[in-house]
């Protein structure tokens, strides 16, 4: 069983995970082996039985369960960072503070097509993809257990895709983690001296200036964020305020894959298919919608190494401000064609 | 002139490093070519005029400066995050916050040797090394413009270095960062309740149960922490209290080369010479002593990747659990005959 432990200092929470646990001699060998598995692959259709059974998939033809036919598949992690079964079973350990480690860990297989990225998929199939993260939040909600959700995809080696079939993952937590609750609080200090969400103040600004935004739909701002931590880190953010991406209106989903797929083009294109980390970043799940927290997508390629000073300090240095960056993505002249 | 940039949401800052502004081509070009300067090297001996004028060299031979015959040289950053001159010039825009980039950025170059990693150099060349970081550290705290200096090294690749050479640097910045304010606030929210150092009672509890421990001298703990970000995260821990490194005792310096040239024999024999991290986390420069923080040297091998989950979570899964790597590390029979 995996553990949940607390740094006593911080406050960090890290999940030690035993069940993964790894030997100095494994990390050498990972080195060498790019993609470990070679030709063999458990995401394409027909291997449905190499991965566990299937937790959800959309299918047109009628197909059934764990055999061909899906156009999005989810399934448990094979190797899963948590657990699913079992108690929390708080307790201390003279100074330090730990937990079993129960949680979900979820791949989302985004298309059978194995040589396709995220990128490449139809606006539709990026659409389903956004909607299988939806509906597999508003199941685990019902596990009172858990308090967050966090989606996200590592794509490429550089960004920690151990896996080349482009699929997305999700972790449910029994803890709200320190990111978010760092953003869920500076949002709400904001709101109770202004009475305003602070993102929703970022979306005018922005809109006004028109500096940092790379794009924009009915429902979507894809921006610049005016102190990112790394180049080409970008958001997207929408415009009605929402706390929780699960409660987005229908509408939105569409619009967020169009900007989206158009997010994607863009990077492609400036940055030559770089890796990349997407990462949804929505209220707490066990916590009533608010006013002053707002849902969104953040990108950020893996372009520059994350070295000592940033370990060490929290700080980040940024060596591409992001008014160039914004106008590369605004600028750039993409080979797909996607309506407006 | 750099800016630092302060995220409303979440109140982290960031270094837009303007005048190393990088744009889409760089860093694919980056990407190919591993250490860029080819065969020459501004580090060696008979190229002191290939870097900024030198701040500090120990010479042992009169040599004059800027000329080869030191041991140790501290020169500037070529490429500074940071400016040295200037005011601040806080200000707002609209919503945001900014101000100049002041700040120091330099390099220590540890040794003459090009063909030596700081785990070859003898304890008293890493001493040297150990005593230049205090050395600098003193200086640049007179300069009240300065809240914070971070000491750290990158060495190899994949921990982000980008010349061979063996070098630390150093990064005086004009605010405390993030996450040193967290540790110092975290320590002193523990000493309020207790009136004890946390780091102090971590390391009686760590003593007494051994699992943790890696190695001991008279002055140096050096342990596996009990909720490490990674794999192999090491910490080396004065025995006696003391919030800032450049107060530590004379003797202190000796011992904690010794402590340092163990455990980087010990994990480049685990580990196979791994790309890693190390960082001083000393309180701030220019706030009075306490005796609620403790400095440390934290030391991150380059194990693993970090990815989505870690960048939307601030969560960490790390594979290997403190007690094996501890052990590892405890009972790795070293080549380097180490005294007592």
């Amino acid at each position: 069983m995996p553990e949940l432990r607390k740094d006593p200092i911080t406050g960090r929470w890290v999940i030690i995970s035993s069940d993964r646990a790894r030997r100095p001699s494994d990390f050498a060998r990972e080195k060498a082996e790019a993609h470990p598995g070679g030709g063999f692959c458990a995401f394409c259709p027909g291997n449905e039985s190499k991965t566990p059974p299937e937790i959800l998939a959309y299918r047109s033809n009628g197909s059934g369960p764990n055999t061909p036919g899906w156009s999005v598949r989810v399934v448990p992690n094979k190797y899963p960072a948590l657990g699913i079964e079992g108690d929390l079973n708080r307790q201390g350990e003279g100074l330090f503070d730990k937990m079993n480690g129960i949680g979900a860990h979820e791949v989302i297989i985004e298309t059978p097509d194995h040589s396709k990225t995220l990128a490449m998929l139809p606006e539709k199939g990026i659409e389903d993809v956004l909607w299988a993260f939806r509906d597999r939040m508003l199941d685990l909600k019902k596990d009172r257990r858990f308090r967050y959700v966090l989606v996200f995809k590592n794509h490429g080696l550089a960004a920690g895709a151990s896996l080349e079939h482009t699929h997305s993952q999700l972790i449910a937590l029994p803890i709200v983690p320190k990111e978010i609750r760092e953003q869920v609080n500076g949002a709400k200090h904001h709101f109770d001296y202004k009475e305003r969400c602070i993102y929703c103040d970022i979306i005018r600004q922005e809109l006004e200036a028109g500096t940092r935004v790379v794009a924009e739909n009915d429902d979507f701002v894809t921006l610049s964020p005016y102190a990112p931590r790394f180049p080409f880190e970008t958001w997207i953010v929408p415009k009605q305020h929402e706390s929780r991406f699960e409660d987005s209106p229908t509408h939105a989903f569409e619009n967020l894959a169009r900007a989206l797929k158009l997010l994607l083009a863009k990077t492609d294109s400036v940055l030559e298919n770089p890796a990349y980390n997407l990462v949804l970043q929505s209220a707490p799940l066990q916590e009533p919608s608010n006013a002053y927290y707002h849902w969104h997508i953040e990108y950020m390629p893996r372009l520059t190494k994350v070295a000592g000073f940033e370990w060490g300090s929290g700080f980040y240095i940024n060596p591409t401000p992001p008014e160039e960056a914004a106008r590369f993505l605004r600028e750039a002249e993409i080979e797909v064609a996607v309506p407006a």
